[in-house]
This record gives C-alpha cells, structure tokens and sequence, in this order.
C-alpha cells in the first residue's frame, strides 16, 4: 500500500459483487486503484471496466482457475476481492493469502469447500480474510473490539425466502418463477436466488462463519427476520446482543472489507430508523420444512471434504432444477443423499476435495436418474 | 487491582442501581469486592449490606457531600460506583477521577450538571469514565474498537413513556398515577419515572451522551423505540449502524462497566431474539408535545451552567408535580422559563454550577406562585 492507496485485484468483476465493487472504486478515487480484474462470459464488459479504470491489458483475464491464480498474486496487489461464482476461487483465494495479500471475500464455497486450508493459510502468513456477505461482515463488523473468548453465540439473519410461509406440501409445486422471486434483497443472481429459497444459502453461510470467526457450528445460528434490517448479530456470554443494521445494499459491506477499519462518508444512501417499511420480527427456522439448514451443520461439523459434498451437491441440484429436471423439494432430498454415499476423509488437500466435489455432481445426476419421483413433470416454462 | 479482584466503592447502595451491582458484586465474588458502601435514609438496610459484604464499619456512612468524598476516595478503590439520587455525587465523582479511580456512572446528573469539569479531570488523570445507563452502556459497546472520527451519529432509543400517543390536550390532564405507569422498565424510582413521562430522561440523557463520548449536540439524537430491546445505536459515517440489545435489565451494563472490557457469564438471564413479545418499531420524538428534548438540546448546546439550571429546575418541576401542586404540562413551562430567566456564566466551576442549580429551584417556586394557570386544581391523591 503507498500513499494510502490500496491496490486492489477483482476476480469477478463483471458479476453483481464485482459491478458494485467497482462503484465504490468509482466514489473513492484517492483510496482504491485497480490493477487487475477477471471476468467470466461478459468480455464486452471486462474491457469496457478495463478502460475505465486504467488496467493494462496483460491483467486483465476471462479466466480459467490457472488464470485466476496470476492475477490474485500480482506483485503490487494489496487486496483481492474473490467474487467468482463457485468453488473455482479456492487456488487464487490460497495463492493470494500465501503471498500475503488480504482477500475481500464474496465466494462463500471458497470457505465453505476448504476453510480449514483457506484460514490456516492466512494465520501463516499473517494475511487478512475479510468478509463481504452482508450477513458475515454484519458480524465481523458487531466482533469489533470484543476480547478473547467473550462470544456466545452467532446469530445469522435469513429472510426466510419466498417459502417462509409454505407448507411442505405446497413447496412441492414450487415453479422457478417462485423460487426466483426473492422478498428483499434486489437483483442477486439465479443460484444464489434458489439458495435463499431452499435457505442453503443460509446453511454454506453457517459453514463460512465456523471458519471466518473460528467458531463451533453449535454457537453458530441462523434466526428468520423477514425484513432483512438486521443484518446479523452477536451474542455475548454476559448476554449482550450486538448488532449491525443498514439498507440491503451490498455496496456498504464491499467498503468496509475495503477500506477496513476505517468507515468514510462515500455518499452511499443511508438508513433512517424512523423510516423503516416494517416492524422488524425475528422467528425461529423451521428445519422440518427447511433441511438445509440441518444438513449444514452436519455437514460443517464433520468437517474433512463432506462440506465440498454438500456444496457441489447442492450446486447441481439447483442447476437441475433451474433446468426444470427436478422438483423444488428434490434439491435437499439429493443433497442428503449425496451426503450419505460420501466416504468420510480426513485433512483432505485441494486435490481431494475438488476430486470430492467432482464426485458429487456425477452421484447427483445418478440419483435423479434412479429416482422419478425426485423428478419435474410439469411443464418445462413453469 | 490485586489478584484480578477489583475492589469497588457504592455510593448509593440502597437504591435500586446499588442494590443490583450488588447482586452482581455476589454473582462474582472472585472478581469483585465491596470496600465502601453509602445509603440515603435507609439505614437498616446499609448495615445488613455492610455485614454480608464484610465492609468495616468505617467505611459505610449515610452521608452528606463530604462523607461521600471521603468513601470515593478509599485508598483501595479501584471503582466508585456513582448512583446516588442527583448532582449530590458530583464534588465525590470528581475527587476520585482525580486520584485515578474509575467511575461506573448511573447518575446522570454529574455529567448533566458538570459534564466539562467530570470530563476533564478523568482526561488529566487517566482514569476511565464507565457509564451504567442501558442506553449510554449501549453506546458504548457499540463504540468498542471504532476507528477516531467514524461516527456520524448516536441514536439514543426511548420507550416514548406512557404519553407517547396522547394528545398536547390530555396531557393536561395527566395524574400522579397516569405518570408512574412506565411501559417497559420496571421499578425505577418516582423520579426518573416522570422524566421517562415527560421524556426529559431522555434529553437529561442527550447531554450525558455529549460528554461522555466526547460529541457534539447535533450528532446525538433520539429515536423512540416503545418495546425498549434496542437500547441504543451508533451510525458512522459510512452508513454501517451498530445496536445493542437486550432485556430490560440493569444488571447488563452494571456488569459490563465493573469488569469492561471482559465479558463473563454470571448467569443473567438472556434473551431469545425468537421469543421477542413484539415487534421492533422506532419513530421520531414529537418535540411539540414533549418539549424536553428541545430543551435539552439548547441546554446541552449553550454549555456554561445551563444544563445544570434545565436539570435542577426539572427536579424541583417533578417535586411539585409529585407533591399534587402542578400539572403535567406544567413541568416543561417551569423548565423552559426558569431557563430563559437564567443569566450565562462562562465556564463556571463546580461552586458556580450549584449556586447556579440552588437559584433554579427557587426560581421555580416563585414561578409557580406566579402563575395560577401552572397550579394544579383537581383532587389532591388523583
């Protein structure tokens, strides 16, 4: 870091995270400079970003994971921002950690998949892992200044989905155009839409706390609060509750892990707690109706490549179901069958677990095929 | 501090604050030791504290403004617990930061009274300045680990006492008993549960806030919260707000201000965020019908002896008020006129400050005599 800029590299800068991340670059010109950015499909967009901020060609990447990894570890970064879709940041998150640059991270299968590795790598080298999911940077955020062993309990807010109030019975007919109709937070992509439904996304969030704090699954908890106001909060063992509160706007968790720890004025919009839409309530889950949340913590608390199982799992169940192949329900039930036929290992390598989530998404496939009733017969548009 | 123990001063013990540190001074008595113990006029109750707490006889007094200088300033204290009934703890407040012992503040009135002279001494010293109000401890553990100069705002939350939704005209009418129904905290004394009413508390507690962390006026605001689980909140300047929550238990930020920063399990009872009796709402106060908080804000703005005047001239209001002589609406007139009748002193010293407070609540007498309309007509028990 010279001059009190800090250089940063964005692994998915043409994705949601990485458009609003580029907003905040935008609003704060004198702190944060761009030195390398990766896309996925959007090339259009890559170059139009490149140019914007002044990224030379060599550094710019529609990457591969080898390709990822040579931009995460460019000589003059300070931090990379991992916001891929999927497992396909883990190399370049490691690589980067190990060189000693701090990571903003979005990819929440990066933790999920290989947090053991992923935080020990940082402990090493004295590297920072910093969280960008609003619900993980709401705790960090409520951890500030908290001595030793003094917490209790995380308490992860959901907003329960578009299912909140269904019955078993009836999310069996869920249609896409259900699941993708998430109640508050706006445009997130189509997976992370359906997890939101199904609350997975909730369970691999679980998971990415256990490793982010350094904390037991079982004070790790997940409470419905439909307004998404309350962004997470963390109890204390004298009881306190620390919060953190603010708009559904992604942009102010991307600055924090940014700019940490400094807090600055960048004009994004604010909050008025005399104006809120709604009275805020918090509920209990119900993981009758919502098993991943349960599968999650089996799964985060066996540890070794079963969180990767769950995960890879669950990716191509969701996938299958955006494809109109399987039922809404089906998504979970795959998810625990895949988890059940997984062989246990011990202190798996990367390798391992990406041999892992291979396998998962092969028996997943194989489980649909053995199974009619997991599978959609109603029209293919739903 | 020997052996982890700290060794604490109680002025104020028979009260309702002195009497729930105790209780926690008994949950852990490994940590936390009595050396001095003040009452008012309840004196059986002392000795019985003093004997189960094996205080000596010459450390325990029912006492003046000297006798409590000489308890705060026990030579083994670590920390002078101030809940005395009042600015009475102002001279004993003082005297200790002086000699560099630590305050747990619950009487609001010093810092209201004398905030710039409390203030100062403990910067000189070295001495900490621990609050033990819900709202100001509330700010406070919000404010753990916040970078200098992030906070845009400190948003103290208020029931809205039992008027929040009266009208200007019932309030007119309001009775003794009408005024000593709080909503939500239960057994405060008669004092603080008419300013709770008029909201005064409130304003009284804008002003501490002001000095305790070291703000101006204008960012410390108030938001009413009727359901009383938020106890305060901290915006900063990114737009992050942080709250802390938690049931309506004084014994919380007792504890947290005795053993700051440690955090311990003494076996409070805790609250489940799934098990809230209602939802959380927040509005803005109406300054129309409760003036206090105006006042407050010009009081606390102009600095000098006026703060002192608005809190000394409430007293005397609430005192009639209570005493069946003066309306409701009443005690806001007395405090806003004997405020404008005040002449402004420049830094004045503490023997200012109580001249200052001794001409107010004389001024209000004379006021009342005054002023027919002021008088209240109806039954004398209402």
């Amino acid at each position: 870091m010279q001059d009190g800029i800090k250089k940063l590299v964005i692994l998915g800068s043409t994705g949601s995270i990485g458009t609003q991340t580029l907003d905040i670059v935008r609003r704060l010109p004198e702190r944060l400079q761009i030195v390398a950015l990766s896309g996925h499909r959007n090339v259009e967009l890559l170059k139009q970003q490149a140019d914007e901020f002044g990224v030379s060609p060599e550094w710019i990447e529609c990457g591969d994971e080898a390709n990822l990894e040579r931009l995460a570890t460019h000589p003059d970064a300070d931090i990379v921002v991992v916001s891929v879709a999927g497992a396909v940041g883990t190399r370049a998150t490691v690589a980067a950690l190990r060189r000693g640059k701090d990571i903003a991270l979005a990819t929440k299968e990066v933790l999920v998949a290989a947090g053991e590795i992923v935080t020990r790598t940082a402990r090493e080298s004295g590297a920072r892992l910093l969280p960008i999911d609003s619900e993980h940077s709401a705790i960090f955020q409520c951890l500030q200044g908290a001595p030793d062993n003094s917490v209790a309990k995380i308490l992860l807010t959901a907003s329960g989905g578009p299912f909140r109030e269904w019955t078993k019975e009836r999310m069996e007919s869920v249609s896409i155009v259900d699941a993708l109709n998430h109640p508050t937070w706006p445009s997130m992509g189509r997976k992370i839409t359906i997890d939101s439904a199904t609350l997975m996304n909730k369970g691999l969030e679980t998971i990415e706390a256990r490793w982010l704090f350094d904390i037991p699954m079982e004070q790790v908890e997940v409470v419905i609060h439909p307004q998404s106001v309350v962004h997470s909060l963390v109890e204390y063992h004298d009881g306190a509750v620390i919060a953190q509160l603010g708009l559904p706007d992604m942009r102010l968790p991307i600055q924090y892990a940014l700019l940490y720890p400094e807090r600055v004025d960048s004009g994004l919009p604010r909050m008025d707690m005399t104006q809120l839409a709604k009275p805020l309530t918090f509920e209990a889950p119900d993981t009758n109706r919502f098993p991943s949340l349960r599968l999650a913590r089996d799964a985060g608390a066996a540890g070794g490549a079963l969180p990767a199982v769950l995960n890879a799992a669950n990716e191509a169940a969701v996938a299958q179901f955006l494809d109109a192949k399987i039922t809404f329900p089906a998504i979970m039930t795959l998810v625990e069958r895949t988890m059940h036929a997984h062989r246990p290992l011990e202190n798996p390598d990367l390798d391992q677990i990406a041999a892992a989530d291979q396998w998962a998404r092969l028996t997943v496939t194989q489980l649909i095929n053995e199974d009619p009733s997991l599978q959609w017969n109603g029209a293919a548009e739903r």
